[in-house]
């Protein structure tokens, strides 16, 4: 936690190492008052325009400046926070973001999310150990398909199952049809299993749209949903928290801010997602298919986890590489607190509800 | 135009090329079913996963793949437009994106812009020449500070004065007060004159303000707002197409769609802000603070500017690299159907009124 100023971490490639100051100096302008000296009243330096912290050669023109702003440049929304953060910047190819530190005072204006880590933990039962979270998919299968697989998740014990988050409103499976048929599936499997398997439904959409499938998810009786905050806006995923219902964070799109050095995969995982209402937070695991390293997943884990302001904990999803085989090695780095959404790896087994039911006792017995 | 399928041309680093049709199988999946071959009806493989059009080396490790993706992919609305060209992709960081190429089918999903390129020129009353936008500035100002500075830009005949994109709602010029006042400096100015300069506010903001913050600039007879897309999702840019209001798209934060070779920014600018519903497409001009070339601000402007299935121009505004004495060098280049958005060499001279009225009298005169 840093007290009073928000600050940026720039990696910022340079030919000159004479230009240094010059450029910390550019960039602390660029973000703030987007103006040449002289064009704004000269005492804004001291309150608007960024204040610059060190500045410092990592050698072969790769340099570290680190900007202070106050907290009055990011604004009371999120737009603003990340257009502060990484607005006219993320054109800016030869800067990158290696850190972001925010003051309690920023913090303070975001609530985070509703549920949190302890209440995605109420809502499946599952307390004691990591939890296991499964997808349908692929899309052009039909409503009655997708609530089919529902079941043969739901049957073999899965804490959370999830639409595809390229399941959106398909002919093949339209948005209202497909929740109401996969909520029914699994809650038919709760009732003959007494078990509490979540069915999540995808609401990434466009604005309005978002919300009326969240009522519509809810009337059905759904208590989570699912929403690609990199699709929609952060702000949409915000909104969701004030209607009473929980919400994972699917990465698709996600990959915008963080390519060519952008904003850092922990802070933008397990601190802007949270700050933005994220209950869960999914990220796609070292060891699958994506370029994440072991050291970011962990980060990311312990970002989502530790504490920031007033804001609950998130639980974080580590999404790929993960199977029945691997699990024990998984907990034993990131520990109990912790989801696992594992898709194509048993979509690969013969017979899925088997392949799932194995998952499930492997994660409870590690 | 293409008729029948989107076509996506992919940059590709690869280490071998024996890898080369694996990859491009791999991609056709991932952005589609997402599942590894024999985890989905193998009728997919002929309507839902992508088709490979082509694999051609490029040297030195350097592919180009095009896939081909049945509009239904697409679903009906941004996000998952987005979701399919670069979702998960987007996360791929040895992928990039050279092209893409909508089919009419997509493309007659949307509407596209209210007003477009010839909406902004009824509403500017400038028909024959390039469309002059200036910027009151910076956050820091009171209400009163920026609606002089929108006197001054109006009485020197500019055509747009917009706000600041780090406008928003600070306690310095909260967003009502300063529309206000700032609307009516213009408005003063224009019945002087008898102008017709619009005054564009910043209405980047999250769901539901930016619906109330157009309702309030609306109430006091603005005609156009000026929101970050890639700040607030593209849905919010969309929605306001509805509402009766032209809208101009300012590019900070779409850094994040380009960086590492991701979306090509032709494409961005000139297609999807375009699809979108932007009226007018802000982007930096080459020979600005920013690394943008003049063929790729050329080709923005072709884009934003051509044919596109039943969807209006939307008028592509170069912001940077522009002052009086390089006028008529940028407009024997981008021609007269484009705007230029001029500030920090503007607010670097003394007489920013005399500075405006220069550039407005060389665009005339050019």
């Amino acid at each position: 936690m840093v007290s009073g100023r928000i600050r940026v971490h720039y990696s910022v490639r340079l030919e000159n190492r004479r230009d240094a100051h010059a450029r910390a100096d550019a960039i602390a302008r660029e973000q703030t008052v987007e103006l040449p000296r002289g064009g704004y009243p000269s005492h804004f330096d001291d309150c608007i325009v960024g204040a610059i912290e060190s500045v410092e050669s990592r050698g072969a023109g790769d340099w570290r400046i680190v900007i202070s702003y106050d907290p009055f440049t990011a604004g009371d929304d999120l737009p603003q926070l990340l257009n502060l953060l990484y607005g006219n910047v993320s054109l800016l190819t030869d800067i990158g973001i290696a850190e972001v530190e925010l003051p309690e005072q920023v913090l303070d204006a975001y609530a985070g999310p509703a549920f949190g880590l302890e209440g995605l933990r109420k809502l499946t039962g599952v307390y004691d150990r990591p939890i296991v979270v499964g997808t349908i998919k692929p899309m052009g299968l039909s409503s009655e398909d997708l609530a089919a697989l529902c079941s043969t998740f739901a049957d073999a014990g899965i804490d959370i199952v999830k639409d595809d988050h390229s399941l959106t409103n398909q002919a093949t499976a339209p948005f209202d049809d497909r929740v109401r048929l996969c909520k029914q599936a699994v809650t038919t499997s709760n009732e003959r299993r007494q078990g509490s398997t979540l069915y999540v439904p995808n609401v990434t959409a466009e604005p309005g749209e978002v919300e009326r499938r969240v009522e519509y998810a809810k009337s059905v009786g759904c208590r989570a949903v699912l929403i690609a905050p990199a699709l929609t806006g952060l702000g949409a995923m915000k909104a969701l928290t004030q209607m009473d219902i929980a919400v994972l964070a699917h990465p698709a799109g996600s990959g915008s801010f963080l390519r060519g050095s952008g904003l850092p995969a922990p802070f933008l995982y397990g601190t802007l997602f949270r700050m933005a209402g994220a209950d869960g937070v999914i990220y796609l695991n070292a060891g699958g298919r994506f370029p994440f390293t072991e050291e970011e997943c962990q980060a990311i884990n312990n970002r989502a986890r530790e504490p920031l302001g007033q804001i609950r904990a998130a639980l974080p999803i580590a999404g790929g590489g993960v199977d029945a085989g691997r699990v024990e090695y998984w907990i034993r780095r990131y520990g109990k607190d912790v989801g696992f959404l594992v898709g194509s790896s048993l979509y690969a087994q013969a017979d899925l509800g088997a392949a799932t039911q194995a998952l499930v006792t492997a994660v409870a017995e590690a």
